[in-house]
């Protein structure tokens, strides 16, 4: 069987995670990583060739799959209409404001020239999303609950490192379990911002640094701590190094309704991560093989987790698909 | 909006489900019920025209999907590729170990007709299946695991009724606690069936039957009851009656596993049902939606849950699918 070929774009926690990922599914091979850094200073967990970006051109018929693990922020935008011009991509767009514009702009681009894009794949969007359309298609009236957590915000953990006085941060959003437990007893709660998730932050300051002061300064920042309520730990480097430097997540999502005769359904996903970026690779990987295959039936354009059939992700023919997972 | 045109045939636990299910469904109508009992006979939920099986014919025209409501022992091995001929169908076929031969007959028969259907959809086989082929292909290295219950288990309450001196049983199927929790810990135990569930059995027995004797005779039953641990109860009438009238049912997937830097992952689907029957109706319903739409883009022969995009069973556009539950 002749594997498909994997490119990377971008080696950050995401990029690594794609190269264990892929080395764990034998149809899969990773032909090269392309940076936009020196491609020497680039050290990879797994040997492979380093690239630079503008590279990339030269592995047209090399390369099957092109997962970009940029960022959503500049990354994605800038890149994934570029890329589909020349590949299939596989990215993790999760501003969800801007999807609309952005699956329009990929989709016009990948159907100029060929190629399938599937965006905003991974956990959440991505598998929470599944669950999502899933339980909402199936229980028509109810109400749909996503808890995210326990788990590292990056965001939230970047905005307390720009405080004045802050050397180091961690932030993790947690599910309040009283929340989680009225949505499981199905009494349908309006729940607000505070009421579902509180932000734990732990913080190394500088020597000498106003911890009263950065401590209000964080529990008032707007958007990011305001609406919660947050509680801030002062630790050492030490601490920080030996107890925080994984990068956990997870999360629930629930969806509590009735039948027209008055029954009571529960449907509940969650998940409970030792590393975020690692398994958001994993999901990655998956659908670049639904991008190949689809691509290979013609598919072009953009597609999200909603456009694309189960058995498409799957390694297994789909009559075994049919034998050991139906 | 013009509505989607659903035929139920077979009118039990499953038929009155769909009823109910579509009821709920703005973009949905229940044309007629199809059944082979006298139709004079037939009490239905809610208003609708109930017709003999053999006048199906003349709804060739006036009904999109036929929900075929039957059981997987008898009834929807002869109907399904018989229907299909005229109508695009959905069914729950749930013998598993004959789901190779029902596909390739319904595949057929589609095929030659120009008709779709949904073959063994529900909650298991169905969401539970879904829940397995994404974490399978997900998270390649771990193991998967499926409970099912609390709930009532139609097969065994019935095996339980043929035992000599038995007016009436309801069997409930239970996950063991202990071993659910060991899979949530990682630990990736090999569980064998006795681990993995009880069987708790309510039982009204005729006046001066020998209750040791039924008691042993349920305990020592071969594949019902053997390899379980398994309890009776001997309650009245009465108690039957208001106790367990209802078939409630449920369920958990899990799958363990670690990422390729030894990283682990935790991914649960779980299911909370007061009726097992009207949740399953309401699946059924929602991929009579998928089957609707994929028929009119061309698609004929059978599927699965494997086969069907998601955004298919959405009521929703998929501009708003995007936007609201991406």
């Amino acid at each position: 069987m002749s594997k498909i070929r994997l490119g990377i774009v971008g080696y950050g926690n995401l990029g690594r995670g794609v190269q264990y990922a892929a080395s764990q599914s034998d149809d899969m091979e990773v032909v090269a990583v392309f940076t936009r850094r020196d491609p020497a200073a680039v050290k990879t967990v797994l040997p492979v060739k380093v690239e630079r970006y503008d590279a990339m051109e030269e592995y047209a018929d090399k390369i099957d799959v092109m997962i970009l693990c940029g960022g959503s922020a500049t990354d994605l935008p800038e890149q994934s209409a570029e890329v589909v011009r020349l590949f299939n991509t596989v990215d993790s767009f999760d501003t969800h404001a801007k999807i609309p514009a952005y699956f329009d702009r990929l989709d016009a681009a990948g159907k100029e020239s060929g190629h399938l894009g599937a965006m905003s794949i991974g956990w959440d969007p991505g598998l929470f999303s599944l669950a999502r359309i899933y339980f909402d298609s199936a229980v028509r009236r109810g109400s749909t609950y996503t808890f995210w957590g326990k788990g590292v915000s990056q965001g939230h953990s970047d905005a307390i490192r720009r405080v004045a006085g802050v050397k180091d941060a961690r932030q993790y959003t947690v599910p309040v379990e009283s929340a989680l437990e009225r949505v499981r007893k199905g009494e349908e709660p309006q729940l607000s911002t505070r009421e579902k998730h509180t932000r734990e932050c732990y913080v190394v300051a500088e020597e000498g640094a106003d911890l009263a002061r950065i401590e209000r300064e964080i529990k008032e920042m707007p958007n990011y701590f305001a609406d919660y309520d947050t509680t801030v730990h002062f630790i050492s480097e030490e601490e920080m190094k030996r107890d925080h430097a994984k990068l956990p997540h997870g999360g629930f999502v629930l969806r509590s309704g009735t039948s027209a005769a008055g029954n009571k359904f529960l449907t509940e996903f969650s998940l409970r991560l030792d590393s975020n970026p690692e398994f958001t690779s994993c999901v990655l990987v998956a659908y670049a093989r639904a991008v190949y295959r689809m691509h290979a039936e013609g598919r072009c354009g953009a597609v999200t987790a909603f456009d694309v059939a189960p058995k498409y992700l799957s390694p297994l023919s789909e009559a075994d698909q049919r034998k050991q997972l139906l």
